[in-house]
């Protein structure tokens, strides 16, 4: 991909608007001949994709099954080898707590233990959220600070929490303290580097004071933290690319995700027609719309095919919303393949597609994974998307003379 | 192609087999109007490709002819820029000498000089090997040690042989000794690097007694080493992928190629039906194996069409021994081209066949470059093919959260 800084001095501002489209997990295998894509109603995809480049593109490289946050990461045109952003960030970005770089998030598990200090349960049982709001009240109430450090806590859902600690200096070097089996006491909050010393022993402290006020709790006695790490320093869309960016998504994960590249998190419903809606409201302010739809993914992660199928045709009835905008660049596709054959997220290409006034129309009269991958961009790294988007929207200038 | 160390952080061992079949040279250019993948009655490898996926891989980059080496070690899933295997390594390697990370390999030719000691034959009328493994116990006989260096000496075959000296500090960045062109006298072992001093010392003095000891031998008066290297610090396929991999080949070359990434060497027969056989009868142990196939590389390198032709039917015939045995993975594939209308190795990507119970099947009916050119996983590099078996054998975690 074009260095940051290649991109830096590229990119600049027009008023062409570019739509990315993100049907979460879309992309399929065949069973029964046919993938959903491929066994879904889509007159409108259709249409679309005749007058589109086709292509397919790999999340982070062949073979490499992703999470979330680094295919999205890809997709919003930044390297995700460089960028990983750990884990109790984006449990903190997904509620949308708004973090500092003087931050270390860690994502929190209320757990079990027994008298003698062992894990009995790493979920407690997977307390309702109300008894997880009631816990987190009452471990903020007795611990505000350490060491200097502000101690930030909240509550995500059942026994998941975000515990946030906020100083200078800090560092997320520090290991897990969930050891991932029962009968075993939970392990100290280790630094992996020497800088990480001050962090391990604030969060060290935290956990003795967090067992002190839980200790007559049940079941939730105590607590596991993982996944500690700072905000990643990663340049925003419009320093990079120039863009007035927006988020249209349902899921807070995928706010999160996005706001950490700086769009804007836009209000919206529940539905697929309420998120098209959005786009429509909102068209004026912005000049990039990122829009995710999640459900193709859930379905695709529960084994449903069906009703993967339905989701497509649920965002092919409301493509005429988006197509009456008349973005000067569309692009659809999955941020990774959820495969229902897997009922998990896979390592297959995502099937892609692009529309703009300048565009190599392929022709083909599908919008599928076969037909994209006869397309005309062919296969290449989903990180070379956003590049292509602002090509196609006349949003680079000319690199050399 | 994905950091060694995030490839480590996500590949796990599970019982699922992966077979790697290796074509040496298969791919071709057409003459008479096809090539010998598609001159080839393939019942077997085309009812398979109908169930695979198809593509093309470069084993290094687009226009770039490898050597077996690093052709090899692209496809083994490593980079084969930065692992760079020095001449003297693959000559050792190849006769299958058990080398340690004190040892400098060197590969000699027995030469032939006149009294001025300019040379008259570099390679001493190609001496039979028996009269090579003569004049190997005479010098190993006499030349033991140098400066606290242990001499190695190995026959390979002809005027070529191995000689390694082993001691602590030795280091491989010493020039070749062969001057390329007769008429001249034979180069010194420069340093060329400070850190090789010793070391060309070393050499300097080896070649000094070996003059003396066959001063008066004829044709082969002296020797000439090219290629000084020290074993490359590669991470096994053990330690990178958790693979428990092995080889099957009967070429000694290959064989140190795979030894060099920690595969155990199967014993197996000379024809493809016999290494089929081992494959068969050594399944249990291991889920890795990679099968070596010589001899359409060297019909390829002679320019016989019709020979490399019968070779590929000959695998076809062996082809169902391994599809009886059920492998989660089978790939498919060459290390490089070898077309026949140039007798050499080439630059045309590899056709490449991927099949498990999870690839997008182009359903496509032959196994052949060009149907190679239209299947779905495009053009890649030869060295994402490690990853992409291990993602279709289950054998990869996600990456990132």
């Amino acid at each position: 991909m074009i260095p940051e800084k290649v991109m830096k001095s590229l990119s600049v501002s027009t008023p062409s608007k570019i739509v990315l489209l993100v049907l979460d997990g879309m992309g399929d295998i065949r069973r029964g001949g046919l993938t959903p894509l491929e066994a879904a109603a889509t007159p409108n995809l259709d249409r679309l994709a005749r007058e589109s480049s086709l292509g397919l593109t790999d999340p982070i490289s062949p073979g490499i099954t992703p999470g979330s946050g680094p295919a999205h990461i890809s997709l919003f045109g930044y390297d995700p080898i460089r960028y990983q952003i750990g884990r109790g960030i984006l449990e903190a970005a997904g509620i949308e707590m708004a973090l500092t770089s003087d931050d270390v998030a860690t994502r929190g598990n209320f757990a079990s233990m027994d008298s003698e200090g062992k894990l009995t349960d790493r979920r407690a049982g997977r307390i309702p959220s109300e008894e997880n709001r009631r816990l987190i009240e009452l471990l903020s109430r007795s611990i505000r600070e350490i060491d200097g450090a502000e101690v930030i806590l909240k509550t995500v859902k059942e026994h998941r929490f975000v515990a946030v600690f906020r100083g200078k200096g800090l560092d997320g070097r520090v290991a897990d303290t969930d050891p991932q089996v029962l009968g075993r006491v939970s392990l100290d909050p280790e630094p992996l580097a020497p800088e990480a010393a001050k962090t391990a022993e604030i969060a060290k402290k935290f956990i003795k004071r967090m067992n002190e006020v839980l200790k007559n709790e049940r079941p939730a006695n105590t607590g596991l933290l993982r996944g500690f790490a700072k905000l990643p320093e990663i340049p925003s869309m419009r320093e990079l690319f120039k863009l007035k960016p927006a988020c249209i998504a349902t899921y807070p994960m995928y706010r999160g995700l996005a706001s950490l590249v700086g769009m804007e998190m836009l209000k919206t419903g529940e539905t697929i027609a309420d998120e098209f809606a959005t786009l429509k409201e909102r068209w004026a302010e912005h000049d990039f719309f990122f829009i995710h739809v999640k459900k193709t993914d859930s379905y695709g992660e529960d084994g449903n095919f069906p009703a993967k199928v339905k989701v497509i045709e649920e965002v092919d009835r409301s493509l005429p919303t988006l197509l009456g905008l008349k973005p000067a660049v569309i692009a659809i596709t999955g941020d990774h393949s959820t495969p229902c054959a897997l009922s998990a997220h896979s390592w297959h290409p995502n099937p892609f597609l692009l529309r703009s006034d300048y565009v190599r129309a392929d022709g083909r009269g599908r919008f599928s994974e076969a037909e994209c991958a006869r397309g005309c961009l062919g296969r290449m790294s989903a990180c070379e998307a956003m590049p292509l988007m602002l090509g196609n929207a006349l949003k680079l200038e000319k690199f050399g003379a």
